[in-house]
Formats: C-alpha cells, structure tokens, sequence
C-alpha cells in the first residue's frame, strides 16, 4: 500500500500554521487512513532502521507514549529521556542548539517537548534531522490541534463546511482550542460558539479571522442543536476562590441532560485528561470521541513520522 | 515447538486467587519450561508485532525490567513509564479507569504496579486489553507468587505432596509469603514451618486452610530437616528500637551453620533483594536457589504474556 | 563484511589501562572504521536477540543514549534504569554485587554508571555477563578516552607519532584528561602542551610517563601552532570567588582569535557539554571536530559492544 508524500517538502513540524493550506491537510489524513487500514505486519516495515529520540524537558508521559507508540507499530526503535531537564546536559548549562546537535548524530528524527515558548523552532533551526514539536509551553503543540481536526472530520462528513463547533471551557489559557481554531476557520462557513465563563474567554487574537462566531456564558445559553461539543478542562489553579470555581465549573459540564444540545450525529471530543468535566456517564454514548480521538493521535503521528523521514536516504 | 493455551481463557491476571486450580498450574509450568527450553531464534518470533506498556506508580525496577526482558525475549516491544505518579495524567486528577481506557488505545498488553490496594482489579474492569498486575500495595503479586512456586516444584520433584517448606523472616507483613502460602497449600499433606519473631507471626487469616502448621520463634527452634527453607527480609522500619531489631535480625540469617536444617537435595529461596538475611558464604552451596529465582520469574513472566496475548488477533 | 575479534578476550571494560597496548587499540579502530562504513541493513544483523541492560546511578542522558544508540543500531535491544539509584533495590540495602548478579539472568551485556571509584571494577568480578564501566565517579571512563583517541587518529593520519597536543581548561579535576593522557603517551615523540590555571594543573601522577611536556599558564603562553587543541570546561563550582572565575576562564576560550594556535590541518576537540569555552563562531571551522566526536563514540561502543558479545553463544 502506498503512502503519498506531500508535495511541499516539511523538514519539521513547528508550528499549526505550517498545515493551514486545506490540500495539504487533505494529503496528511488520506496518509492517516491510510496507516489505519494497513495491516499490521505490512506497517511494521515502513520506518524499520529508524530511531526517533523523544526528548521531554517536562513531564508528559501520554504525549510520549503516543509518538513511541506510532514508531514501535511502524517498526523503528525509540531512545528516550523523559525528564531532559534535570538528567540532561542542560544542567550544565548547554544550550538547547547543541543539545540538538548532538542527539542529531543519534538518531533520525527528534520529538521535542519543552516548557518554554519558541523553543522547538530554536531547535528545529539548529537540527540536521527532522524536529518535532510536542509542546513548547504556551507556545504550539501542533499534532494535537491535527489529531483533532481528523477526528472532527472523519465523523462529520470529510468536511468542517456548514458545520456548527462548540468549544467549551478554559478558552483563555487553553492552548488546545487555539491551535484547533487556526484550524477550524480554514472551512467555509463554519460557525463557532464559545462557551466559557466570562473570565475564560477566547482572546481576541484568535477570534478575527471572518468567521461566524458566538459568544455564550455557559451550555444552557446554547440555543442551537450543534454538530461537535470540544470541551477542554477549567483548571482550578485559575481561581483564587475555590467556591467560585466549584460553582462555576458545574456549568460547563457534560452530562446526560447537557447533551440534548448536541445533534443525534454529532461529536463529543476532549483532549484528556479530562477531570469531571465530562460525566462518565456519557462514555458509553455513540457521540463519545475523546478515546478515539487519543487513537487517532497515534495515526495522524505515524503519518507526520513517515513524511519526515520517507525521503531521508 | 508449540504452547498449549489454557482451557479456562484468562482475560487478566490480577490475583494468586485466579490459580488454585491444580490443573491450570501443571499447564502454566509446562508452558514455561517450553519457553525455557525453546530456543533463542524461535522464542523471538512468538509475541513478534505486540507492544506492552509497563506502568509504574511506585518504582520497582527489577519487576519492570523482568516483565520487559520477557517481552523482548520473545520479539515484541515495550512503553514504559517508571514515574507515573508524577509524570502521568493522574497527577491532573485522571482516574485510573481513563489513564487505562488510553493506554488501552496505544498498548497490546498492561503490566501496572500501583501503591493502592485493589487497583490492579479497577484497571482490569475498565480495560478493554489485559492487564497484568505487578503489585497492589498491600495486595497481589500474583507473578511473584507463581514464580517461587515453580521454582519449588523445579526442584522438589514437580510436587509438593508430603513436603515440608519453611517460611522465614517477617511473616506478618511480607506480601510475598502470604500470597505464596496461598498456593502452598493446594498441595495435599504439606507441612509449614513459621519462622519468625513473635512480634511479626503470620496472620491467623492465612493459616486456617488445613494444613500442618508450626510456628517456632527461631531457626535453631526447628529440629527436623526440611525440603525448603523460604526467607525474608525483617524490615528494620518494623522496630521503634534498633537494639531490638539487630539482635533479633540474627536470629534469621541463614548462613553455613544455620543451613544444617535444611535436607541435601532441599532448596534455600529468597525474593530478594536481601539486606544479610542469606550470607554470602550461601551464595557457593548448590542448593541456593534465590538467583535461579529471578531467572525463572522471567520465564513464568513470558509463559503469562504469551498466554494472554496468543489468541489475540 | 567480517569484524575481527581481538587476539585477547577481553570480557569487561573496565578501565583505559585495558588498552595500553598499540596492536589491540588498531585491532579496536579497525573494527571501528568498519561499523562505521557498514551498510544500515548489515549491521542491523550484528546483535540481533542481544539484550543490553544501562544501569545509571546517576544521570547522564548523553553516554546513555549513545550506548543505546550502538545497540540499536546493531539490532539489538534495551533495559534501562537511569535513575538506579533511587528506584532500584539499592535503596533497600542490596550490594552492588547482587544486583549485578540479578541482571545478570535479565541481559547479555550491562552498561553500568555509578557515582563512586571502584564500582565497576566490584561489579565486572561479580558479573556472569560483560560489564562496560560508563564513569566510575572519580575515576575511569574507559571508553570516552577511547573514542577521544579514535577521533585524533582519525584526522592526525593514523598516528599520534611527532604530534604536538594542547590540552586546555580543568586538568586538575578532569576525568576526561586524566584517561586520555593515558593513551596519548603510549605514542612514540608526542609532545603535550598543558594549559590551565596554576590552580587547576594536571596532578604529577599523570605526568611522570616519560613523555615531553609543556605547562602554560593561558592560550596566548602557546608560542608554537598545534596539531590538536583538546578543551575542557573549568567548573565555577571549583571557585570560591565568582569574579576570580570569570575573569579566569576568558583566557581559556577557543575562538577565531586563538584559534591561530592550530595548524591548518589540525583538529579542535570537546568531550561535549560546553558551556561557553569554545565560542560558536568555531562551530563552522573544518577543523571544529566535537560534533564529529559524539558520532564517534557511536562506532567505538558499537566495536566494544560487539566485541564483548560476538563470542558468546
């Protein structure tokens, strides 16, 4: 089976903005379908010789295991530091450019994770072999904006044109619903509605992109029937008063009764964790997609993987 | 050369409780001396494609890396987190059922140690692939269990009918003889010696299954030679007074002179590590079996992975 | 393509004074030069079903990443613990010994770091497998003087014969140079330029080996141009006075300024983290070779790695 490579070359994935041209997303889920339909022995044999290095200067050990997962399942092999920031050289005051270096002579292509914002491009300017960026802090964490978009795709009909997307929660800080945006507003006619508590709001950075967008307070405000709920989480550490935040989170909760806001069709996703914002009583609901949102990480990431590294010799 | 599968299929292996059938043992340990036996090249092709995650929510890395040898040894591959109580979703307040429901999506197979009693059972509830419990606190470790018990029947003549086995040590709080124990007395006419200080006595609980029984409060107490001699650690944590807890330490040490218990074909066991409860003088003497242990626990290990993952598509 | 073995079995790596000898170290970068033009395909055939255990008790993501590379890339597989030293038995009293001896049923070959003198050497005696020694505290690290050495020959043409090397920074405290003097003067007519700060000399112990040396103060001090400038890093932890460092350490920095203390065809070397002593404007000269070192130490593990497992069964 063969697995067509984009047109434009990517050397590394930095940024969502790198995937803003509708063909190009086009060409990275048909990969993704691909990956998922290939019978196992035959996908074992696509990176076979091929060594990722997942280097995490924080904690992220589901991030971690989903690009070690696709790896594995394409038949390369994965050398790893979980906790780059205090086991690495960078204790000892290297910088992450020769870091970088350094792991290039190791292996074949870098996933990184780090907690400060602009990083994975200083480090993809300084790599000879493929970067990946897995979250740089409040900066870009662009698979995850991608696995989304696949999910929402594959089960509203190939296309986002028409369709009606409540985004739920923590709209302020959410790094999640940022990079999904860019996303999202790359359809025609796409209508948005917010739903956070006032102090959560989305910025307005991310709003001016003509696009129909929806201002609400809290799910019973939602008038409309929508095609996708993508509900993120509201941190307690945001509030100063925890009464406040007890009272307040309990309206952006999804249960039984808040569903009958979404179409019989529709879509239930969340980026998980996820920690009471979503009842446990809605798993078994057809809607539900947040698990398998989490399997398609491991797709869309087998097909950025096989790109970066389908050209090298 | 070919692994007989169980009659009785085993979805996850959560408790010792799950082989107190005879039957189900003689075919468990026969399917681990055919790992044993098979050779190099030939085992590497049985678990060819599987992935297993190894998640720890306390460290253990010899219980880790057995599994992972196991399952290396046999061709597949492994995730792991060693630090999941820090690194993980749950420090986000994620629920066991959800970090497993999404390991579920990356992984073939489970093998999760936790702190808290009764999780392992949780985790196998919620999950949709096996899992493999490497300790629950003050709970299972069914694996330790069934690794001594082969290691007694490897070398007392495939049963322990008409045996007499000594446990030593701290009695009162070691997981690993009560589990064992469990196992222990499925054998008919079996005689056990308690070891122990009388502070650290087994519990009642454990001894009411109609078997001989002993109790003695030191080794020189014992006055017949014995088939087995079981030691473990006293934990000095155990003791408010250090006084007290070196001088009666001493008193369950095996060494040359102590050994004069135990019969010439018998079997000295330890589930190590020790802290001087088996001089190192023991190490030379042929009956010592504590390092065979550990080997065998990886066979045992392989027989259980292949089991719950061979009739896997 | 074949790999020759050495005449002498070597079973553990232990120490640099394992290679004093002229004939086993060509034997060595032979084997080297060999991996390193090996086609992928090939050498993924060499260690297939070998498994290494790294046991770090203490970090260093960077030695061990680089062994695990080496093994990879020959086929083989991997165990880790990289933080030994609080996850692993040792916390509850476990010798050394033992724990060599338990891993000893897991893997083929250990790979072992520990912060004190002497422990490599305690767990290469106790070991029934090969044990490489990846730094032993103060006092060896075998194989980064080798790859040192691999990568002098490599571009001085073959031979240290007539060369003159300038060793710069920390020669007090230096692990690094202390072993690589070692092999430097088994070279017939090697001159050897030390430059450091009165404070941070070179201990006569090394010096005494009837080689011709030379001992400066600073960079500027060199009045004759070298065939190698081998830098390393002045800790400020060896400082009481910051200002005293700072000022210090300016007059040990390579850049293209003193640079001219090199000849044209010679090499600039760090064993990697810099912090500042060689300014990146140096990272673009041809003769800029510590990148080039990393890879090295690749291909001399994988030679060792190889050599240490070839003839077992």
């Amino acid at each position: 089976m063969h697995i067509a490579l984009p047109e434009n070359h990517l050397k590394h994935i930095v940024s969502t903005d790198q995937f803003t041209d509708l063909h190009l997303l086009k060409q990275l889920f048909q990969a993704t379908d691909r990956l998922r339909r290939m019978p196992d022995v035959e996908r074992l044999e696509l990176l076979r010789h091929k060594l990722l290095a997942t280097i995490f200067y924080e904690p992220s050990t589901r991030t971690r295991l989903s690009f070690e997962t696709a790896m594995y399942r394409m038949g390369g092999q994965v050398i790893s530091s979980e906790n780059a920031d205090i086991s690495s050289s960078t204790t000892k005051g290297e910088t992450i450019e020769d870091t970088i270096r350094t792991l290039g002579t190791y292996a074949d292509i870098i996933v990184l994770r780090h907690p400060e914002q602009g990083t994975a491009e200083k480090a993809a300017k300084a790599s000879l072999i493929p970067v990946i960026n897995a979250g740089d802090g409040a900066g870009e964490h662009p698979t995850q904006a991608l696995l989304d978009l696949y999910t929402l795709l594959r089960h509203l009909g190939g296309s986002l044109n028409g369709k009606t997307i409540a985004l739920v929660g923590d709209l302020l800080y959410g790094r999640t619903v940022h990079s999904l945006v860019k996303l999202l507003t790359l359809y025609e006619n796409v209508r948005i509605i917010l739903v956070s508590p006032p102090q959560l709001r989305m910025p307005p950075a991310y709003k001016h992109i003509g696009v129909t967008w929806e201002e609400v307070d809290n799910l019973t405000a939602v008038k409309e029937q929508v095609d996708a709920l993508y509900v993120t989480r509201i941190q307690k550490e945001r509030f100063q008063n925890q009464a406040t935040y007890k009272k307040l989170q309990q309206n952006y909760v999804i249960n039984k009764k808040t569903l009958k806001v979404l179409k019989s069709d529709g879509v239930i996703m969340h980026p998980l964790p996820r920690v009471g914002e979503i009842a446990t009583e809605v798993d078994a609901d057809p809607r539900a997609m947040y698990f398998e949102q989490i399997q398609n990480g491991i797709f869309v990431r087998m097909a950025l993987l096989y790109w970066l590294l389908a050209n090298k010799p």
